[in-house]
């Protein structure tokens, strides 16, 4: 095999399935990045075996082939290459000699034929958003899965398309995340749970380009992206979703309108009081003109009013700021709304037309 | 004690002294910073009892008065404030009420009288240089000094002032990093060890700015530092520092002549080939017109090419990539000098006036 590339193409192919390599894996072979020029394409795919990445690397093919490279190496080497042709040759032993200007590479490769490849997916039932709108709401939303799997369905998040509309959900048992974007074109009803370490992934290498769309296929075990160059596949969590709707619900005894910015930058002043792993919650007092923030920790204490309108009754209440916060930074609108009913049911942060609704659970506090 | 501050001024001023504040200790009032407002200034000090930082901050002082505050939670209750008028204000019980706009922290603080201050230094010897001159050599130097202490004298860096000229000097055992700087005016023949971690903090709060000063004076047993508004105060390292000048010889076989960047390139792509924790050398052979670099191991192996114009012998010499990389990383010069004796010997990089020196051990090598 022996392949040319400009260094800026090899560079972003690498950085594209990189994303795929396992950190820790005892199947070697996940660790390489499979080149494959047997065709009139060079491929460059990484496979976990729960997530796939393949991409179409622009290059010359002067003698065809395929060879599988230690990721980790091959991607500190493209990295540190002069800004020029690179080329990458194997021989019969599969040693792949990477030369760039009078730089010589030799690092031992692998045959490749034992290289799990991506499954195939009949591309059948998909719908396409904009990259930056993908990224967008992945990142607006991925924070409020679980960490730990002791619930598998809470590392993933819901991708639900009804009536032209996708819906994407995060939770992790205390607090929601949800955002609906309206969608072009057809589309047909799909529910599926998607690994949340699969959207962490996708989101770092979708492009910020709002022109450039991506295109969501799903069939009954797999998601597969199709954007640029480039296909991300990923098994889906299997099972039944939590049944969300029945946990929404648009009854409030009070309603508040707060300055966005204002809010965020004093509940992130309380958390400070709040030591790792202690469990203090900041208390609420909404009255008629303004809302009282107080913490009260073994560090010390804040007071602190912020003006606000309001609509109903009365409440103190008391949540953990960190799930305020989470949600608070996502939301681009300078003033937002709240709507809460009692100091043991959930609040809502959502917009009119509920393209966001961030649900959180209030803790108990002593008054 | 009722002190008025803009948030940019203490901001400023607590960045400073967090510097000497330890992040390990057994004297819980070391974590604190002293706020002494009993005078007509206002002063921060902070102080680790090998190096103490006081600085002088603007502000506005309604009651006189002292208080140590825990500095962890002072900092970062002041870089979450809002930018205006920060009011701090101490009660009988030495509580501390920090306030801005409608925000106010409440913090147990202390009462200070238990807290070291910096010691009093007699100002008599000095020398005086630019900040950013005294910054650059600090960073030119620094990361020869050895980290582990099993040799004290060689976490420190030398200061020598001879012949209107300042020389720092650091040390670990395999190389040695020089630097000289001329200074104006008088200055009296000075020999000093300064603990590298004094110089780590101080370079941080060193300002770039070539038109502002520092002064520099020396008593038997501690430097103290004076710029701005700020004096750092450190012990010195006790005993006699190495006799570096026998070290140095002029004498070479091989003088060779490179541009410093690609051949800083060559080396970091080579010391990609060397896993942690394993002590491959790079190999390194110098022809008429170019040096070759080499390096096999468990991962591959890398062959360069470099153009050099040499004077003398032929040679073929192994070194530590690490230690090349650290030297050449600092050196401004686009061309460099490299004067090589034998593969047993150690190698300088210097500059016709010897502004830098670094030596080089080399390292064994099979061929």
């Amino acid at each position: 095999m022996k392949l040319i590339f400009t260094k800026s193409s090899l560079t972003k192919a690498v950085n594209i399935v990189m994303k795929a390599v396992p950190v820790k894996t005892t199947m070697s072979i996940l660790e390489c990045i499979l080149i494959d020029a047997t065709t009139n394409n060079i491929k460059f795919t990484a496979n976990d075996m729960e997530l796939g990445i393949e991409t179409i690397v622009e290059g010359q093919i002067i003698e065809k082939g395929k060879v599988a490279i230690d990721a980790k190496i091959f991607y500190e080497i493209v990295r540190k290459l002069p800004e020029n042709d690179v080329t990458i040759e194997t021989d019969n032993n599969h040693t792949a000699m990477i030369t760039c200007e009078k730089s010589k590479f030799n690092i031992s490769g692998r045959q490749g034929d034992d290289f799990a490849y991506i499954p195939v997916i009949i591309r059948d039932k998909y719908i396409s958003l904009s990259q930056f709108k993908l990224k967008e709401i992945i990142n607006q939303t991925i924070f409020s899965i679980a960490i730990n799997d002791n619930n598998k369905m809470m590392t993933g998040e819901l991708f639900e398309v009804q009536d032209h509309s996708l819906k994407v959900v995060g939770l992790d048992g205390h607090r929601i995340a949800i955002r609906n974007v309206a969608l072009d074109g057809e589309a047909d009803n799909i529910k599926a749970v998607v690994p949340g370490k699969t959207l962490i992934e996708i989101s770092k290498i979708l492009s910020s380009d709002a022109e450039s769309e991506v295109r969501i296929y799903f069939t009954g075990n797999h998601i597969l992206f199709e954007f640029d160059n480039t296909i991300v596949v990923s098994r889906l969590i299997e099972g039944e979703y939590f049944r969300i709707n029945q946990m929404l619900s648009s009854d409030y005894e009070t309603k508040i309108q707060v300055r966005k910015k204002e809010f965020l930058e004093c509940i992130d002043r309380a958390n400070l009081l709040i030591r790792e792993g202690e469990k203090k919650p900041i208390i609420i007092t909404i009255n008629d003109e303004f809302l009282e923030v107080k913490i009260q920790s073994s560090i010390g204490s804040l007071n602190e009013d912020i003006d606000i309108s309001k609509e109903g009754k009365d409440i103190m209440i008391g949540f953990n700021p960190k799930f305020l916060i989470d949600a608070l930074r996502v939301i681009d609108d300078e003033e937002i709304s709240i709507y809460l009913v009692n100091p043991k049911a959930p609040c809502f942060i959502r917009d009119k037309d509920e393209n966001y609704i961030y649900l959180i659970l209030p803790v108990n506090f002593s008054a």
